[in-house]
């Protein structure tokens, strides 16, 4: 590999230039033996965060950190499809998907991460299942795909280890919201991991990453061109987090409304993002199978029993519960007009459920819940909200946070909800 | 102090905001401090070098910078007043001028650097002469101050010590030549080391940090409104850096000159800008003596033996001289119609005269010298530039930074040469 100059490769990118492919693949490989100090890989960050990235320089760059670990080769019978999400408030989708499309036919192995910030990780929602372990062996991975179909389960240290270090990085060097690092941060770990397929959910609003729509589909568009390029058949649902996903927000707590979804019930919204991703899984590999017939048949709920149950977990006991609760009251009587995502997303964090730090530990119990969705009527004195922890000295702040997140419009007034699902992109 | 987020502070750099008052007096203090980390440093630089910053705030930033150490007081019956140059090739102005302005009656306290890249140090140059050390207490400076009426020494570790820290990380991470930041890097030393008047000397052209005339004059400009704001009457001489300046380049080398300038000799450049510098310093405190007549009657050669005796160096005693030298000869008749200084620079650093890092020595003896100017006629065959260097090994990449240095028009061609002095910018 050609030796490049770290403060020629800055300079390049701090004047607007592209970087050339040598300079890339230095890049990424020095950073990664750390041959390239933080602070001069921060630097560079910040260049591209103000002057971006052409395509093919991001398709380059996504390449050389796929090729800093090693990319999976996953061999089975039946054909492998992985979903991830740019992650929203509320959102615990993967949990009734995974084990669906499984029962569908297809195998889904999905390596994922924890929370950071206010939207809520997958393990750390699993986690809150008794005994229910993330961390596999490579073996027991692809034994756990051969049998059961769907595993969830934390991502080794050799997908991608250039991302796990500029992760890291980013998050404390304001060079976080960026989209060529966000997408090539998303799709070195999801091409590594060897999927024939995979479909992406990108957020935009409130309680998303991308506020603003626009931006939200520049980044599914580049991530559909990079996983494309790289032979995995991507597609991208576009999905609005301006409110937060179904009636819950909190680890055991969105675990226990993934259940009800499993089971039949559960909120809408939640149900309709299952079906609308899971259709668009199905049919990347090819299987016409319909989810929603599959899901109710309860052939997703035994799936999801054998998925916990290979993890170590007990798919009967009882979640646990927070020892606190403290209920927001509507104040007048009126029709649900709107609840941030954002502000929801936040008071969980707050509550517990959520890391400020990598290293923090998180609540199983805490978060919040909502008694009400969006076009609702309510009544004067009825509990719109619901906050769960077992610190009751996080209330305040908590209640700080949704400080003017719920907006009551008249009664009888007709409130028209966003579709939840605006587009979808394949390549 | 108030705390702050480094985050924050970041993102509102990135995003083109203004950071306020109270973000840049922490940042400062907290980095001195080492309570923020060279990575976040870093990002916040290079958006600085990006974005900009507006003149009030690199008059903050200054500020800070100069009150993370402490602010000298130097009280002396007569009046003190300083120079600073930007760098250039060949330029040794520093040390006939300081036992000049000495001599006519001001004193001259130069808390100096080491050199950095292709322009040299002038404590460098000054360590090429036997015995002298660069190194005093504070006690000896003031005494050195009030007996000799001029010092260069190092500079101490209480003289904006955020500077010395931001200095070496800019360095490493591409973000040197920013007009804010090389403001505030000089003036926060120069304000700190607390003489009544400061004389610039900014250059422009091949061989300066700053290439275009535009650039060097907003620097200018803004080194003189942040010393002003100060209560330093500080201007500006803007000097063409096209060419080398003198016929030297290399640290002994360059002490032979002045020391011919101070001995009413050397190039005329050299004596020119001398001779421009002294008058601005001196009409600056107030002193209306000619430096000329001063330089003539011997007085400034006087000042110099005893400005170097009192740093225990030996002004009768040889300089050394290098083991090896190779001549570059004209290849044809013809007049020199330019020498590109950077390439000078770069040959003489490369024989040795400077360093790539601020751990590595330098050498004495190496260096370029020239023995023609501008204008001047050459013969084929006639040597036109002469390397010098302990190391023989050094000569062919010195020779390869000459490559179309040298710039010949036709015999009889009537060579124009730019103005060295180009402007002067007072408050």
């Amino acid at each position: 590999m050609a030796e490049h100059d770290m403060v020629d490769v800055i300079r390049a990118k701090r004047d607007g230039g592209r970087l050339s492919d040598s300079q890339i693949d230095w890049v990424i490989d020095a950073y990664t033996r750390e041959q390239v100090a933080e602070e001069q890989m921060s630097a560079l960050l910040m260049a591209i965060f103000i002057r971006g990235m052409a395509d093919d320089e991001i398709a380059r760059w996504t390449d050389a950190m796929i090729r800093s670990g090693e990319r999976m080769r996953l061999e089975f019978d039946r054909p492998t499809t992985d979903k991830h999400s740019t992650g929203g408030v509320g959102d615990k989708v993967t949990l009734p998907l995974a084990p669906l499309v499984a029962a569908c036919g297809a195998i889904v192995p999905q390596l994922s991460g924890r929370g950071l910030g206010h939207t809520g990780g997958t393990l750390d929602k699993l986690e809150s299942i008794p005994g229910w372990k993330a961390s596999l062996t490579a073996a027991e991975y692809r034994q756990q795909l051969e049998d059961v179909g769907a595993v969830v389960c934390a991502a080794g240290d050799t997908l991608a280890p250039a991302d796990k270090k500029l992760y890291a990085l980013r998050d404390v060097t304001g060079t976080v919201d960026c989209i060529p690092l966000i997408a090539s941060s998303i799709m070195s770990k999801k091409i590594a991991e060897g999927a024939d397929a995979l479909t992406l959910d990108v957020k935009f609003g409130s309680g998303a990453f991308m506020r603003e729509y626009a931006d939200a589909e520049q980044l599914a568009r580049t991530m559909v061109a990079l996983g494309t390029a790289h032979g995995v058949r991507t597609a991208s649902v576009l999905t609005s987090m301006e409110n937060p996903l179904g009636r819950s927000a909190g680890n055991a707590l969105e675990v226990a409304e993934s259940v009800e979804v499993l089971a039949g019930g559960g909120p809408a919204d939640v149900v309709e993002l299952t079906l609308v991703l899971a259709r668009e899984m199905l049919a990347s590999v090819g299987i016409s199978r319909d989810p929603a017939e599959v899901l109710a048949s309860g052939k997703a709920m035994d799936k999801w029993s054998e998925m916990i149950a290979a993890q170590g977990g007990d798919p009967s006991a009882a979640l646990p519960v927070a020892r606190e609760r403290h209920d927001v009251l509507a104040e007048r009587d009126g029709v649900l007009a709107g609840l941030d995502a954002l502000s929801v997303g936040v008071a969980a964090w707050r509550l517990g459920a959520g890391r400020a730090r990598k290293e923090d530990p998180v609540s199983a119990v805490a978060g919040v819940t909502w008694h009400a969705g969006v076009g609702d009527a309510v009544r004067r004195g009825q509990p719109l909200l619901t906050l769960h922890t077992d610190d009751p000295a996080r209330f305040e702040r908590a209640l700080e946070a949704l400080d003017g997140a719920v907006r009551l419009a008249d009664p009888g007034t007709d409130v028209t909800q966003q579709p939840l699902v605006r587009d979808i992109i394949r390549p």
